[in-house]
């Protein structure tokens, strides 16, 4: 039987750090995969290091490129990222794809993990895709990711030789972010080593911008904006679950 | 009607080359789009550079990432570039993908193509990719790029809102190497301006390593050495098709 190896996509948020939660508690060998886009909230990446940290991951490999030269998204352009006077995002109003929409950001990051998965002869691929509560994007939909595994078992020497047959998990597509952080909490999953804001903030001390000190570990880190989709569907998700956000 | 933009995959070799000057002469507007993997050719962007100069595209796009972090190939790690004594690879020898296939390459090549395809509102995608005279490469036949169009007509905003339908094309799919050259020739490429060979050569002059000019337009590059894959499917195919190669 082959090892239980898999690679998890990991931006160091709520659902993909809860993904590898799931991975490890399902006895998987860990490979984390990062991303250094050039994204507004690169923190992440912070979060991202100390999650697979925590998790003992095997490997965690950051990758780097510049979406900034693609632009098309308030995430790694000049765009706004767009704010709510409240938490009362509607449902309705996700039937629009938001600005902070980043043209086929998943398709990239899964081809990475499909070539790594390829390399570590690793059969599976962890994403934390959600299609409840999550911001309209459209390759966090089932039948996207089902046609990226199709493509992947024809994309590959290993699936093509019949060596490896690749899966894409993405085992919170069905979950309310509520039920995401309760499972993760079941998990032991620390919580306040995530970062979810598009839009950190920084403070100004004499004239020079500064990080603030926001974790209980006594990691320094910007602060959310709090008015962000991402603050938001935190928030939202923390309150539902009635467990009181650690990060806060 | 829409403008008709399009998105060429381009490596700056024989084939890439020659597709960017198919999709000019079928009147589209050219968007050129190369990488930098930190691939042993790297010699390659040079020529991709020459040769979107000369065939007037709006934008030329080199997306830099490291795939020696990734591994797996001749092309991206310590693994040698298999050598041929002669001209005479065969075919039968094609039915086992060689050690320069670089695991889902093209997938993440593609992917980065759809991006930009995105935002640039571009609904074509140009590809080189060659299921004849080819190196056994899985990600080069029609049914994959098939699942990628497919795959990518559920990934993205644009697709989803069904303002872009977009379309994979891979005009030289069925095409021999020596047909490929005559098209080119006929269309008026500069072939003395591509790079095909795997593993340049350098010389070395007094302790230093010195590039080589090998171009009739003076520009200095390394050596092909003769004896790769590359190198022998392209003296194979300027020599069917009749043509002397002008980079020699």
């Amino acid at each position: 039987m082959k090892e239980k190896k898999t690679v998890v996509l990991l931006s160091g948020g709520i659902d993909s750090s809860t993904v590898l939660a799931i991975a490890k508690s399902l006895g998987f060998e860990l490979y984390a995969l990062s991303f250094d886009y050039n994204q507004r909230h690169k923190t992440e990446l912070e979060s991202a290091r100390m999650i697979a940290s925590t998790l003992d991951v095997q490997k965690h490999l950051v990758i780097r490129f510049d979406l900034t030269d693609i632009g098309g998204s308030a995430l790694t352009s000049q765009i706004k990222v767009p704010k709510h006077s409240n938490q009362e995002r509607t449902v309705s109003s996700l039937s629009t794809i938001p600005v902070t929409y980043v043209p086929a950001r998943n398709t990239i990051f899964l081809s990475f993990a499909l070539s790594w998965a390829e390399v570590l002869e690793a059969e599976h691929i962890f994403i934390g895709a959600n299609a409840i509560d999550y911001s309209g994007y459209p390759d966090c939909r089932p039948e996207y990711l089902k046609a990226f595994e199709d493509m992947a078992n024809l994309a590959t020497k290993a699936s093509v030789e019949g060596t490896l047959k690749f899966k894409i998990h993405a085992p919170l597509i069905s979950m309310k972010k509520s039920e995401i952080i309760r499972k993760g909490v079941e998990l032991g999953l620390d919580y306040s080593l995530t970062w979810s804001c598009y839009d950190p903030q920084h403070r100004t001390v004499k004239g020079e911008r500064v990080k603030v000190n926001r974790n209980k570990k006594g990691h320094t880190r910007p602060i959310p904006c709090g008015k962000c989709d991402s603050c938001i569907f935190r928030a939202k998700g923390f309150q539902e679950a009635g467990i009181r956000d650690p990060f806060i």
